[in-house]
């Protein structure tokens, strides 16, 4: 195979998400990434330079897979549909509990500013908080969301629910329903903030 | 220092607690927490065959506490006393961001079956659980509460923002408070569940 640095990169990351998703980072060796990727072990490590910088480099993909899934195709979703887009994403990540277990041990640890992951998980959750923030204020310029709604209160609450009910679930996946949750918690949004 | 076996386990869970919030998990060595036990290391090795072990029983020692601080002197509150009760812990929580850390970093890696402190971590969740369900079942028995309010999903959706607005404050503790945050998270439910 004879890929270009961009090619490698990006495929080494895709190979990644798949033996991580799979076998966990402490199951998944940078050797067997390099050979699924086709390249030397220096050669990925030449990309990456530990393993954990490749999980980075994994979980900086899925927030821009996420992010470009909430913008959805025609414009990011504004006012209660952003709302419905993030349930939406819960909903997908209901399919893939590999990748949702790593995100969820991944943010907790890099809560520490030393952690290799620290930058990587506070863009995370600015990134998210951000975009939320944006719809909130342009559902409350249209009428749709009360005036008096606390913007900055709504926005972290929805993010600890989604975060919070991952938890449970990585912990009863067959008793707990992340979309039945949070749809429930957005009934209860708009029952209160709706005009 | 001439300890009974009880008491020696008792002083290295309440030292291990102090040093590990004090200078972190991987900062705390077995060897600290035995010196000022007053035991040998061979010694604390008999009551905790390891530093994660340790680490369990400082948790679950956190949860008995926690357990008798939201049972209050009086019984536990029932009804909306308990989400109170809740929001009295989510405030004692703010003065001690190194244990709300070693929690939320070990409640997210015991997630995986094989960690040493999944038992510990199941039972947090099951103990919070039927706590919070008693009291909002009674809560309705009572009138205060909906009949028709879905209790499991309020349960599980306080829980949740509990555990989700601890990691937006451990990344930004100037930024974000977990007591106004769980204010208005229950403010919410009470304006759409109360009666």
């Amino acid at each position: 195979m004879d890929l270009s640095g961009e090619e490698s990169r990006a495929r080494a990351v895709a190979v990644a998400t798949e033996l991580f998703a799979l076998t966990g980072f402490k199951g998944t060796s940078v050797a067997a990434v390099a050979a699924r990727t086709g390249l030397s072990q220096s050669g990925l490590l030449h990309h990456f330079p530990s393993k954990a910088a490749l999980l980075t480099a994994v979980l900086e993909e899925r927030d821009r897979q996420d992010g470009d899934f909430l913008a959805g195709g025609d414009g990011p979703p504004l006012g209660w549909a952003a709302f419905d887009a993030l349930g939406a994403l819960v909903a997908r990540n209901s399919t893939r509990p590999h990748l949702v277990g790593l995100f969820v041990r991944l943010a907790a640890e890099a809560t520490d500013p030393a952690h290799p992951a620290h930058a990587w998980v506070l863009q995370h959750y600015s990134g998210l908080t951000r975009w939320l923030t944006d719809a909130v204020r342009t559902g409350q310029e249209r009428g749709e969301i009360a005036a008096d709604a606390p913007v900055a209160s709504l926005v972290r609450l929805t993010i600890a629910v989604v975060d919070g009910v991952q938890q449970q679930w990585l912990l009863h996946p067959d008793q707990v329903s992340m979309t039945a949750e949070f749809e429930e918690f957005t009934r209860t949004l708009r029952a209160r903030w709706s005009r």
